[in-house]
């Protein structure tokens, strides 16, 4: 016997479809380069996305070509993020905040046909644009920048495609819908290509109430970026449901996003924690006028417990979650248990990184095999489901990253609970291994940062002549505040071993970071390979 | 280009391992035949599941092979929802408020090998199982029912099982997994089969927060029967977040609901608007220590305003949703729209039937074509989706149910206002002509039952000399209160037209009703076919 259910295939052009119907009135608001804000409506939005979809079409975009972004989070890069992969096209995000170089290499081994570039990040596209070989260059913002720079003006590109819906592609669920670039701690960047499956399904479990919990009624401020793991599927999640949605533009700064939530009354944010420890720092200085219980999903990284009981006071709610560009990312959720008995024990489930979003399996595996759900062992977390990558485009030299059972191995070490939620200890680089003992940076971290006069921590592991390695921790302190290595250490003291406390703390005025926010420990232990104890 | 995701398949096998390894502690609660409650854990359901399915392979089940259920709500039934087709066979529930020829039909038309039966439905189970030709009857509850009756005793035949979770078949995401019949007001029943995707997708959107809303916090209550539309898919979607369930057993009365609600602080509990006329009747006569904000999903039939606005003052939140055993069923949610402005208009939005989950698509036609989104032109309403029908089990002259480019005929007339939400008026052959306009039936009771004596009230469409059809209602007065039908008539006219107005009004002790609990107006009408006006 056979089923008797409709195939109808996931794709992107039903969502877009809804949008532009359902929830043609419902806002998008842009921040501008200039600071001014820009409001436009889904409808509008969905006009130019299929008038976009069009051009490109007339223009002989063939299917699965590729046409790049440099550019921030704005209600254009939405309207390509839906045009292209509706016109059979594949959207490719470039980070802007990479060298120029990688982004040539980038580029070039995406094989992307197009770019698409903010005016003012001209200068920054300048810098490789001759290294790659391109078909055209559209440009939003100034007319006259994009005319300067040999390149099409966004109106003008708009303006040769048509409303015609009816003639956009049949396409199959399967087929390639975008690419992001990870941002490779080792080894040189590698893509990962996103089908429309992949991606419906993916903004699906957003808008589960133990996903992100979006809906119509959110206003959803993306801070994390477009071209960041595709601002964790937030612009797909926040049209299939017809929320309203702020986007930031380039301004990241505290104040700028404050701003923005206090008077477009943002329900929901998402950003890395770094973003959120200095909303915090502001909110303590001067309180605003925030949507009461607006959720602050917090990714990228790990949220220190200090962090979540510190936006609870502000009543603003942390969730805490993880994933990464080869999950599409949602991968975990950290939601309160039913079962969760008193406070301390709520807590110490939202500081974890929580159970698989449904569909989405984990598991942890060290040298003896499965780890079991004790939250003792740790073993490399691996995750397979349907919007996790199968391997990387073009690099069959990385088939490592995924074992012979089709697991994708994460590189994060991780323990695991007896509720399934998994809490990272580490990456598997990045444990300090002291006298055949295995100490947690991240730990240390989470706690460090607890202390008031702390802004930032990193652990990292330094050649230790008797024990092996041993932990330093590297901090910067807050603006004012003061604390010296023996107070710190006494502070770490009441709460780990002694063989756990580093052995010596380092201050310094930043923290070097990763492209993508995440703390640059590569870079410090050069620094300090060389270290007299 | 190709896409680098995995394509894991969408089947039912993942979320049982799911519910067994997250979930093992969250309570699966059945009210048993003699009224105790009965306490397990979805560890201990999943266990029973996959003993079930391996002692069915054991048995030589053949993959799609029809297993059928003959069961009220507890969590053997639910051990069997996912048990047998995690096992490759196909889940079929028998409606047991059937006649028992029409039963036979349904089983031997669907094919079913086996029926599983509670001990208290073997006196039904009697009147049709000689017309079946079955390979095993498998009885849940008394041992020595089921010895007596010549079948297997439940715990027997799971002791011929297994727990080996790696012998169960890897299945395609298109694979059958289970059939319901719909009630079929027109020639014969006609059997409709989900498939594994089309049933975990469906899960999801009922955990969509603009779904049903379905989490892990939950506590919910299927009142609605597993045997009618598999309980709104809600027993997959429960198992797929880990809520809390409370099965009712055989009891549906309100006392006994109202119970379990109380008792057990159930936070979403989802029926028929009859089972919730009864609950609003027992609520205004005693409150109740109800979880607070408790969801109460209504479909199967409109819910009135009335009752919406009366669950508030109660503190309970209604939640209105249309589908039908062809769309899994949930085709369409009524939530608040974030631009809803006073209290009146969101009421309104809340007593439609909403707009379509994510992946749905809804349209109404009518002779000119394709009906405007203005509220006012009604036309039949058309579904397609992922989870919809695409033709009924071997039934090929019904394919009329289905238009010519592939959307299914649903049957009910609606209007859409311009955010796309739809408003049933009437069922296509339930609409009344009265001197060339239509009369909506569905109004005229949504209205009546809003009157403080009125229980129920069915309109139907009577045969009259002079202007085709008039409208007759027909009206059950709630316990110790009395109406004129000149008052109800006066109460009418403060809302309708003069010639929308019944011209007479009739009071009856009881409604007959479909086995779903629909009203069954065809038997009013011939109960009054021949009337003197």
């Amino acid at each position: 016997m056979r089923a008797t259910m409709m195939t109808t295939p996931l794709t992107l052009t039903p969502m877009l479809r809804r949008a532009a119907t359902l929830y043609s009135d419902i806002e998008i608001i842009s921040r501008r380069p200039d600071r001014s804000l820009h409001r436009a409506t889904y409808g509008d939005f969905a006009r130019d996305a299929v008038r976009l979809g069009r051009a490109f079409m007339k223009a002989g975009m063939q299917p699965g070509e590729r046409v790049a972004t440099l550019m921030w989070n704005h209600v254009e890069h939405l309207a390509v993020y839906f045009g292209v992969p509706c016109a059979g096209g594949v959207l490719h995000t470039l980070n802007l905040r990479l060298h120029p170089d990688e982004l040539a290499y980038i580029a070039n081994h995406a094989g992307d046909r197009t770019v698409i570039v903010d005016d003012v990040l001209l200068p920054l596209f300048a810098k490789f644009k001759d290294r790659v070989a391109l078909d055209r260059v559209i440009v939003v913002g100034s007319r006259e920048a994009a005319i300067a720079a040999g390149a099409i003006p966004w109106d003008d590109f708009l303006a040769t495609g048509d409303d015609d819906w009816s003639a956009l592609p049949v396409l199959d669920e399967n087929a390639p819908l975008g690419m992001c670039y990870t941002s490779g701690t080792t080894g040189k960047p590698k893509g990962v290509v996103y089908s429309h499956r992949s991606t419906v399904l993916h903004s699906m479990t957003v808008a589960m109430v133990d996903g992100l919990g979006m809906s119509q009624k959110d206003c959803v401020l993306p801070v994390v970026p477009m071209f960041h793991a595709n601002a964790w599927g937030i612009p797909f999640a926040t049209a299939m449901v017809g929320a309203k949605v702020v986007m930031p533009g380039p301004y990241l700064d505290a104040p700028s996003l404050l701003e923005l939530m206090e008077t477009e009354q943002v329900t929901c944010a998402a950003g890395v924690p770094t973003i959120w420890a200095a909303i915090l720092e502001q909110l303590d200085k001067a309180p605003r006028q925030l949507a009461p219980g607006t959720r602050m999903v917090v990714g990228g990284s790990a949220a220190p417990d200090a962090m979540i009981r510190a936006f609870d006071r502000h009543g603003l709610r942390v969730i805490h979650a993880w994933g990464m560009t080869e999950t599409s990312p949602l991968g975990s959720v950290a939601h309160v248990r039913s079962t969760d008995g008193d406070e301390e024990e709520r807590y110490a489930t939202r500081a974890r990184q929580g159970v698989p979003s449904p569909t989405v399996e984990l598991r942890a595996v060290d040298d003896r095999g499965l780890v079991p759900w004790d939250d003792t062992r740790s073993g490399e977390l691996q995750v397979r489901g349907p919007w996790v990558a199968a391997s990387y485009y073009d690099q069959p030299d990385a088939a490592d990253r995924w074992t012979d059972d089709g697991w994708f191995r994460t590189g994060d070490v991780v323990t695991i609970d007896r509720h399934g939620s998994i809490k990272i200890v580490d990456r598997t680089k990045d444990l300090i291994k002291s006298g055949g003992e295995w100490i947690s940076s991240v730990d240390l971290e989470n706690a460090l940062v607890a202390h008031p006069a702390v802004r930032e921590a990193a652990v990292i592991a330094v050649p230790h002549p008797k024990w092996g390695e041993r932990p330093l921790a590297v901090v910067v302190l807050r603006e004012g505040k003061t604390a010296t290595p023996e107070e710190l250490r006494a502070f770490l003291g009441e709460h780990f071993a002694k063989f756990q406390v580093p052995d010596a703390v380092e201050f310094i005025d930043a923290i070097p970071k990763t492209s993508t926010g995440k703390l640059l420990k590569s870079a410090l232990r050069e620094r300090y390979a060389i270290w007299s104890w």
